[in-house]
């Protein structure tokens, strides 16, 4: 059976694990004041043409996001988010656990818009209660997003903008930053991303890695007590070698963004098979993430063979049309892919 | 250059990463969700003798103190702990972070005395104005302690009488608790423990894995909703399953408690020749962490070949001897133990 | 001038004023523990028939939405609220500092509606990935709503059994309750909403007191440590008696209902001389909020004369016409009135 | 029967009810957006000799703490204070439940000793692990202390010579501020502290309000957004006049240190006839408050009479000896003070 329902299926890349294995039995300090983070972090400022970057590596996403927010933020701030967002559906409430509200704005292709974004801050500074409210200190964007989808290099830089019109701080979520990197659709390189944002993160639970996310400041007034912050967060890992062991080796001749597009190509082919065999798609992904709409009973019946991720109903639902999502990784195969299209 | 200052400067026992190994390019449910992690907790409550406890897997040890003390807590509640204990300490604040009042206590030999407990609780409820002050849900003890000192059966028993009088529950935190269940030092067994705890976890960490606890809630009331919880504190592993391989290598054949006991022998052996080399020590460890009292002179001439954790002054410090840590882990070997003992 | 933009313009009561200065030298305990704050929870008690609820009395309605809801929700709980709810837009986030978070739902007449709400769990437990979320724990209404709208018996008691069927909380927030109590808009009484909610505030800042609320709990199993809660939120007033005097008096021959009644008198005989104007509302409120419609450049050439409360554009706002919030309370006047009738 | 437990026991200075008798038909703005809130401010700024200073009323005391503390401190910084200020003792957890550890240190004479802190803080940035523990942002002192006693302009200059050097911010609690300013006891002026701290709180409730404080900030940096907090905080008072009322009455015509040297003078007699029957006191307070030692058979034998402050066993209480507090405030009249002198 070959499971397609999500990145975070299999273990980490090969390369890893050597590493692991060679490295085990070497003595060093903990907390990620060893030689091997180090060089990661060195690695990857050099990728980000961000030479006086801050890098901190943490294990997961929604411990970065809701710990990184809590730190950008202001103690009455919260962060606008687009509603189909990370931090604002499926994150347990991790971010108002830090005391900010997540503020919503309806998705536009799985985006934050810009000119939603706008329309809402002019709403928001125009109302006399303004100061009653939740003042967005921040904006919450995955790239890619939740839907696969991407930002341009002409929307990050128009965010940036209105960011800085309003005082607030960009933030970028790269759970699976790889596979935009990776992906024909965004022309957005690390260095813009590293360029554009306040702070970032680059993914490596989804993209390779056993677990692992480097959070990159490059905003030189942020992220000042970092560390303190991470181990009040209940976050800091005592060996933290083994995240230095794994972004050393995603950053060594650009295995990030190889594997990576590994994935994507397979998507790729994915798509385009199944829009020749006249499927539908709930929208146009250049990532690793696909949307076919699959009718709930083909689904069931593929279920002992491969197993993709149901995200619920397709429009009114009442022909049992679902949105499906098929997902691929640094580790899906040939064989998995040619499986898959021979069910559908 | 041998490290004596701490237990996890190595990465994971071989068997752990054997298994990694051999488990990499298996697809599995993320989460938890799987059937190695399934091993692993029947592993746990079998050895626990408490077939219907809850068992969960966290990362680290801070991040289980401050998730579980969250979610055994009423809102108004703090967490009685001795003054020497880690998360009145070495947590950054983790448990006022998340809402609570560690409130401390004179420690007794690195432990929480179970008179002085009582004591305060009498004065606390004297109080007229106690419904003004944090009350004391919960007792969080560390076993073996921050200083390497151990509870005996009778002292757990009494602390958990107390807590039943005072309608407080008991939390024990096994970051090394290996060390304990192998030492000569306690009459107290993995069961004694589930049964006379509420909630206790055993520690990975710092026993022979990469990373790793294993959280029990014995008590049925709590813990209902732990999962959840566990993501809302930004903490839920999304490949749960290297938490899973980890504790189902180090509930097999006993492992676990086998290399702590690997350390332990090595720990009794330099206590027992430094003892007769004439050093004091800070107090008597049973454990794998060791206290004795170096000069600083004489430390800092060792730095170039082997390393100790130096805690602070001891006495007036006006004769610059120092309280030195020295640790031993699964993975100590005779050929380091022996070139400490040649150098001390 | 005249003030029409809200109901918190002038002091209290007459009565209330003269019992402050009657009491005014005398000494009593702090912190509520007064008779005459027992006298007024008593009064409450059998105003609610609800001999055994637990009373305390509190500043502000912000204070008491977050401290209540903190309160009844269990640490990964939020709160389900109409998106115009007052905790949801105008509480500067108090409900996420406390840690909840506020999920909305579309408001229905600036209500909840419970098939909405409904729908929501629905979907909510049927989302796979729903331990991943946030979960409602309580529902929150306010009765008034913010639009002056109000619940009828059926609509509490269809909300009271979605409560039950998904374990959560019924809490009603009662800013404004007199008007509801005195408006011929609903048929719940007092008692009514006692027997259906979990806890409600019945609020005196509104409704002729200088501050104050009375928090109700008719829940036996919750508000157990509210004493304590309060004053962990900061809410705690020293001189409580103050808060047991206005009560006491609201609460003495029907006076909280009587002055009430009288800003609803007014605001229908507003309502139904604006209708004879021909003016438009945006809904149609039977309490002392009434919504017309007014064009911008109308409610300009009134403010040296009237104020009233510009709450946003109505419609596409091309054509400049604006919802106005005309409030009335127990100290409008019949001249008052006349002018503002007089001006429209 | 008198009452010396405590000096919030009555109600307002006449002063004060006369001003809330005449304005109470005034209509205003809320939110303390009035005219006479904004008087108010500026009594009390030039009072401070601080024209620029930020100026906000508040309802109380633990309110004001928790808010003021969370608007100054970093999210990972803690407070310094006296193991007996009142942060520490008697908040109910406020300031840990807004997320930041009370970090004590001894109390000498009920106060924060500079060489104490300085001693403390020379220690923690000693510690190799400091990034893992609370880093004190802040040191909280209440002048007069809940022991009566009082800071010299030499020992307040130190303080701030002290959170110069380290980073931190300088926070009083004068809550009985007034009984200190007009004290023999203290060479401290208004306009000394509003320049020596970065903000403090002129307390209203114990020295003649009804209820209210008020803060101000003198450091520019700080307080930016704190209306917004105040409401975050479930502070905002709705009737914000109520709070300007008040001060403005307080301000005028020195009414403030008028009402407290009434209670001082009151207080210093008693302190001088007791001593001379051969009292024995705790510490020796030039302020309102008075600490004689008295057997608690006595104390029961006056019950009937006078009501004082029970404060817990004296030395080893075994000579049933305790402490006891002795309050005085602006209504304190001879004849109370002649019968307390009678019994005692």
């Amino acid at each position: 059976m070959y499971r397609f329902n999500s990145d975070y299926l299999e273990g980490a890349h090969p390369n890893i694990i050597n590493r692991l294995v060679e490295t085990n039995s070497i003595q060093t300090p903990g907390y990620g004041l060893d030689p091997i983070s180090d060089s990661a972090k060195a690695k990857i400022r050099a990728a980000c043409n961000a030479p006086d970057a801050k890098v901190y590596f943490m294990v997961g996403g929604t411990q970065v996001n809701y710990t990184v927010l809590d730190s950008i933020l202001k103690r009455y701030e919260g962060v606008l988010a687009a509603d189909t967002g990370h931090v604002a559906v499926h994150e347990a409430g991790a971010i108002e656990y830090s005391g900010h509200k997540v503020i919503t704005i309806p998705e536009s292709n799985g985006k934050v818009d810009c000119a939603v974004a706008k329309a809402y801050l002019e709403r928001f500074y125009a109302d006399g209660a303004w100061e009653h409210m939740v003042r967005p200190g921040a904006i919450y964007i995955s790239h890619p997003s939740e839907y696969g989808t991407l930002y341009s290099k002409a929307e990050l830089t128009a965010l940036r903008s209105l960011c800085d019109n309003y005082g607030m701080r960009l933030f970028l979520d790269g759970a699976r930053l790889g596979y935009a990197l990776a992906s024909d659709g965004s022309d957005l390189t690390l260095a813009d991303i590293a360029a554009l944002c306040d702070v970032f993160y680059i993914g490596g639970t989804k993209v390779g890695a056993l677990f692992g996310e480097a959070v990159v400041f490059t905003n030189p007034h942020l992220g000042e007590a970092f560390f303190t912050e991470i181990k009040q967060h209940g976050a800091l890992l005592a060996k933290g070698r083994l995240l230095g062991i794994q972004f050393d080796e995603l950053f060594t001749d650009g295995l990030y963004v190889k594997i990576a597009g590994h994935a994507v190509k397979h998507a790729m082919q994915i798509k385009s098979e199944l829009k020749a065999k006249g499927y539908r798609f709930y929208n146009d992904s250049y990532t690793n993430q696909l949307f076919p709409i699959i009718s709930k009973q083909r689904l069931d019946s593929l279920k002992d063979q491969v197993i993709l991720d149901d995200w619920g109903p397709y429009g009114d639902a009442s022909d049992g049309m679902r949105i499906v999502r098929i997902t691929t990784s640094w580790a899906t195969t040939k064989e998995a892919v040619n499986t898959l299209l021979s069910l559908l």
